[in-house]
C-alpha cells in the first residue's frame, strides 16, 4: 500500500477523509496498521475548537489506539512486524529540567502524538519506537483501544498511592472517572463513585461500584458515616466542577490524598483552611509514566475491565464525522471507538 | 508559693494581671516555673477577637515558652524537678481516627494548651507530662522560647521533604517565614525569601538569605532564571495572600512541592491547571509532630538560629498589655517575648 486513508480534522468541527501517501518509517520509528482508535475527551475538546494553534491547517487526531506493527526502522531491534501493540503518545526532548529529573512525561517541550503530530485516525500510524508497548497474547484489538485512557487512570491511582483496604472517593463518573474507579479497585481500594448524571450512575453500578448522587444525598456526611468519621483516604476529583472541588476537601480524611485528575481551565476557589486543619495533600496528575501503561495492559489482559460496558459505540473511519457529533450529544456514551481495520 | 501571678485575657483586647491559687500537678502532670513566653501570631489573632468561643470568660494565653520543672505528679518518672524544658502544647484524645492512624497532632478532638486551656503567660504552668521536652545543657531560657515557633517551621520543612541542594522559595518573611527559611537552610535547601515589607527584607538579608521583593521584580522569572528554567523544588506559602497563592504555582518546578503554611480563612482561587500541567503537589501543615520539636531543639542548641536578630522585644509580665499593643503596630518586630522570671 503506498497510500492510506486518513481522517483530517480541518477545524470548524469538520473532518475530511483523504487518501495520502504513506511515509516509510524513519530509522528509529515503527509503522503500525491501526485496528481501533478511541475518541478521547481531548479530541472532543479539539473538535470544539480548543488547542487550534497546535494543529496547523489540518491534523489527523487520535491516540487511544491499538494495532499491529507493519514496518520497523533500521535501528529498531526489539519490535517485530506483526506484533500487537499500543502507543504511549508522548515524545519528550530528553534535555529539559523535567526530563533530566526523570519526569519525561512532563517534559517542558513534550510533543503529544496525535495532537502536535498526526495521529491514529488513519490506516497507518508511524511513531518513535520508544513509544510502543507490545501486547501480551489474547488481548483483542477492541479492548486494547482502552489501554491509553486506562493508563491515565492507573497513573492517577499511582499518584494517589491507593493501598489495600483504603477508602477511595471518585468524584465524577465519566469515562475517566469510571476507569479511575476500576484502577483504584484493582489497587485494593474500597471505592465510592459520586456522579450527578443518572445514566452514568447506572453504568457505574453495573460495573459494581457503590455510588452516590450528591444532589440527592450529602456527600460529606455519607462518606463520614461510611468510614466511622474518618473520611476518604484518597479522593479523585474528576468532575472539573466547583462542587467537586468543594466536596474533595470536605470528604477527605486527616492526611487525605486528593488527586487532581480534571483539568480546571478556570482557577477554582479551594478551601485552604481544610488543607491546614487536616494536613490534606493534593497531587496533580498528567498523562502517564511507562509503568502506568504496563499496569493498564495487565488490567486489560487479566480481564479486570468490563470493556463491553465501557465501549458504547463503534463506527468506521468513514463515519468519524457522525461519530464525533453523536458523542457530543449523548448523555449515556462512555467510550466511542473508530474501527479502522 | 501558693499563689502566682497570671495574665488573663478577658476579651476586648484586654489583659488583667491577677494573683491566683497555684494548682498542684495531677498524677500525670508536670508543673513548670515559666521563664519566657513568646507572643504567637495566634495569640495576636485572639487579641483581635478570633477564637473567642474557645476561651471562656477569661483565659491565660501563651504557649511559646521555656522554663524549669518545679513539681511532678506521682506517675511521672522521666522528668525531674529543676530540669530545663519546653512544652509541645498539644493534648490529643488517643481514640479518634486521626490518633489511631498515628497523626495525634491532628487529633479530631485536639486541645491546644494555652488556648483551650490556660497557658504560659503566668508564673507557673501545669501541663500533661507527655507534652514536655527536656532541653540539653547550654540552651538559654530566652533562646528556648523560640523552640515552639521553630518547631512549626521544622514541621513545615519536613512536610516539604526539603533535601540537600534543592531550590527553596519561601513566600512571606514574617517570623514564621523567616524560621521556615532557617529550617529549610538547615535541611540543605538553597533558599530565596520573597517579602514585600522592606523592614522584613532587611532582617532576612541580615540573616543571610537571598531575598526578592515581588513588587519590584518578577518573582516567577527571577526563580526560573536562578534555577536554569526549572523552578523551585519546594515552595512555602507563608504570606496568606492571594498574590502568594498565585506565585506558588508559577514558581514551582515540575513535581514541585508546595507547603501551605499560611492559614487562608477565605478560600483563595488556585491555578489548578498548573497542578495538572506540572504535576504540582500541595501539602497542608499544622503545628508539629514530636520529631519537629526535637529538630528545633537541635537547631537552637547548635546555634543555627540567630536568636538575637529574631527576638526584637522583651517585656515583663506586668507589661503584657502594652507588649501586645506595641507588637500590633510594629512593622519591624519579629518575636516579642514576655519575661516571666
Amino acid at each position: 500500500m503506498t497510500t492510506m486513508k486518513a481522517a483530517f480534522f480541518t477545524h470548524n468541527k469538520t473532518f475530511r477523509i483523504e487518501d495520502v501517501a504513506v511515509q516509510p518509517p524513519g530509522p528509529d520509528d515503527v509503522q503500525i496498521d491501526v485496528a481501533y482508535c478511541g475518541i478521547c475527551g481531548t479530541d472532543m475538546h479539539i473538535f470544539h475548537g480548543a488547542m487550534a494553534h497546535r494543529l496547523g491547517d489540518r491534523r489527523v487526531l487520535g491516540h487511544e489506539m491499538s494495532g499491529h506493527v507493519s514496518a520497523v526502522g533500521d535501528n529498531v531491534k526489539n519490535i517485530a512486524i506483526g506484533q500487537a501493540v499500543v502507543v504511549r503518545p508522548l515524545d519528550h526532548c530528553g534535555v529539559c529540567p523535567a526530563c533530566v529529573a526523570g519526569h519525561t512525561h512532563i517534559c517542558h517541550n513534550l510533543r503529544f502524538l496525535g495532537i502536535d503530530t498526526d495521529g491514529g485516525f488513519a490506516e497507518k500510524w508511524t511513531v518513535p519506537a520508544h513509544t510502543v508497548h507490545i501486547l501480551p497474547d489474547g488481548v483483542t484489538m477492541e479492548d486494547a483501544a482502552l489501554i491509553e485512557p486506562l493508563a491515565v487512570a492507573c497513573h492517577d491511582v499511582s499518584r494517589g498511592r491507593v493501598a489495600e483496604g483504603e477508602d477511595v472517593l471518585v468524584i465524577g463518573g465519566g469515562p475517566i472517572g469510571v476507569l479511575v474507579a476500576m484502577a483504584a479497585r484493582a489497587a485494593g481500594g474500597v471505592v465510592v463513585l459520586s456522579e450527578v448524571n443518572e445514566h452514568r450512575l447506572a453504568i457505574a453500578e453495573k460495573l459494581g461500584f457503590e455510588t452516590i448522587n450528591p444532589t440527592k444525598a450529602d456527600l460529606k456526611e455519607t462518606i463520614l458515616a461510611k468510614t466511622g468519621g474518618k473520611g476518604a483516604d484518597v479522593v479523585f476529583e474528576v468532575s472539573g466542577s466547583q462542587a467537586g472541588i468543594d466536596s474533595m476537601t470536605q470528604a477527605a480524611s486527616v492526611r487525605g490524598r486528593i488527586v487532581m485528575v480534571a483539568i480546571h481551565a478556570t482557577p477554582p476557589t479551594i478551601d485552604m483552611f481544610q488543607f491546614f486543619w487536616r494536613e490534606l495533600e493534593l497531587f496533580g496528575a498528567r498523562v502517564y509514566r511507562p509503568e502506568a501503561y504496563e499496569a493498564a495492559i495487565k488490567m486489560i489482559a487479566a480481564g479486570q475491565v468490563d470493556t463491553e460496558t465501557m465501549i458504547t459505540d463503534v463506527a468506521g473511519l468513514d463515519a468519524i464525522q457522525s461519530a464525533f457529533e453523536a458523542l457530543e450529544k449523548s448523555p449515556t456514551a462512555m467510550k466511542s471507538l473508530i474501527k479502522i481495520a
